[in-house]
């Protein structure tokens, strides 16, 4: 039985993918089983109840060898502890190609759009597969969730189309009201421990020399409420300086991304992440708050000019 | 423009899917040209010349940052030599994958099929584009020749699937005699120097630590003629030697493979290869000829064997 499961701090579509994927697979004759590698975002939440969907089970500790697909990710460090041991047979995502390898042959289907979500469509379209009412609405909540309902950099063409095509299967009249609605619900985060908002979408990119990399830790707080997270600043600080020093980090940063008005303003810890951040973006710190402008997307607007910024000129 | 290559050494797959694939993703409106690696084999210069193709050009020395496309292969020790200073944005393989990373999200297709023809015919199809009549060539070709006419244990119902689709619309009615034919042109070896025969189906594997790996170069030759390569042993041995030198290798194998018959008796250079292929195959060299039986496949029956005993148990 093939393990099913995306990225430890799952956002909405790493745990919709490996639902979608699981039953894509289980309908083609593979028997698969989605699991989630952490707690659901109050997003993820929101479009599981909508389905009356129970969550996938939290993977428990694999044994060296169990065959698992991965799905929106594929670097051993967000992936479960042990990955380097387990047989990866398949993995569908949408990021750069980290430190996988395999021992075998396996079936890789990455394509650089905007979500897992709209590759997965296509493989159901590819093998003329008609798409369950329940999928269409969790790969359209995934698409509206990665592209931030296509504002984001990363979305593509082939996420518009997407939708377009998933919107009626899935029973959503208003794509725009259903976004906000997510949106919302994952904007109300209401007393969330602030260990637990950094961590909700955070990710560690090993960064420069990959055979001594230094590992930063990437927090991002999509809202449509940026005031609310300023104002618990200095809890986040605090959870921030406790991560970096708990996972021996070189940099830790949150992101505080302003979903409606498509801004970054990001909280900087120390002296550390503030040069960092100036000689990268030429961002200016004031009061531990970065201006990032525009750059929404920590794939593409952040990931790839810290991994050159920290990479030695060959 | 997309440089599209196969590894180095090429077979039929690798030359004949970098012309398919750059056709494919011109019509699909990706600038894109075919390359090639080395020098063409008798098989290729067969299939090639019966279609009135010229062989892409071989690859000069890309600049650091050039768009390529892989296609057949994924590792660097099989690639241009600065692979890792290049941009790859797609790759279709069939094989294992290796010490492949990208800065960006790329295209990547692999799937555990006999042949990357396989693959590339599924993406012409998923693309409703009709397949040309010198493609389908090129693409069943590919297929017969990797995976010796379903000869192969690495041979899937996709790949049979795949030449039945095609050879009608490449105008050929008996693929028993077309194999044949193409499987004779491979084995007319005349006066090929050793240091060719040995290198013509050639690939260097690092086993054991990825950190300090030990690097094997492991010759096929697959030919109707044994008795003409063992002929030929004297020469071979010491094109063998001089081999592990120069590249500074652990060991070279070279396997001479009866297509035919289905069987493998491998050229054993030294005690230090001999040693190997007991401990990891249990085989017997006599003469400086093991009989590795019929283990015809170097990808699905050597080297994940070698892999495995390279490795040391976690």
């Amino acid at each position: 039985m093939l393990h099913v499961f995306g990225h430890t701090n799952p956002d909405t579509d790493a745990i919709t993918a490996a639902l979608v994927y699981a039953n894509l697979l289980n309908r083609q004759g593979v028997e698969a089983q989605a699991f989630r590698l952490g707690e659901l975002n109050f997003e993820t939440q929101f479009v599981l109840k909508a389905l009356e969907l129970e969550a996938p089970p939290l993977l428990s500790a694999l044994q060296a060898g169990t065959e698992v697909a991965l799905v929106d990710h594929n670097e051993s460090a967000q992936s479960t502890a042990n990955l380097s041991e387990l047989s990866v047979k398949r993995v569908v995502d949408h990021h750069k190609l980290g430190d996988l390898t395999t021992a075998n042959p396996p079936y890789l289907r990455f394509e650089p759009v905007g979500c897992t979500g709209t590759i997965l469509l296509k493989l159901h379209r590819e093998a003329n597969l008609s798409v369950e009412a329940g999928d269409a609405k969790l790969m359209l909540s995934a698409i509206l969730s990665d592209t931030l309902h296509f504002r984001s950099p990363t979305t593509t063409q082939d996420d518009r189309d997407a939708v377009d095509f998933l919107a009626p299967i899935a029973g959503i009249q208003n794509v725009e009201e259903y976004a906000l609605a997510m949106f919302a619900a994952k904007s109300d985060l209401g007393d969330t421990p602030a260990e637990t908002l950094l961590k909700m979408d955070y990710k560690v990119f090993p960064f420069g020399d990959p055979t001594r990399p230094q590992e930063w830790g990437l927090g991002v707080i999509e809202t449509t409420n940026p005031g609310y997270v300023f104002g618990r600043q200095a809890e986040l600080l605090a959870a921030m300086d406790k991560a970096k020093a708990e996972d021996g980090l070189a940099g830790v940063l949150l992101s505080v991304v302003d979903i409606l008005n498509e801004t970054n303003r990001t909280l900087v810890l120390s002296a550390t992440e503030e040069k960092v951040l100036h000689e990268a973006f030429g961002a200016v710190t004031q009061d531990h708050v970065a201006d990032l402008g525009n750059r929404i997307s920590r794939k593409k607007q952040l990931v790839p000019t810290l991994e050159k910024y920290f990479t030695p000129p060959a």
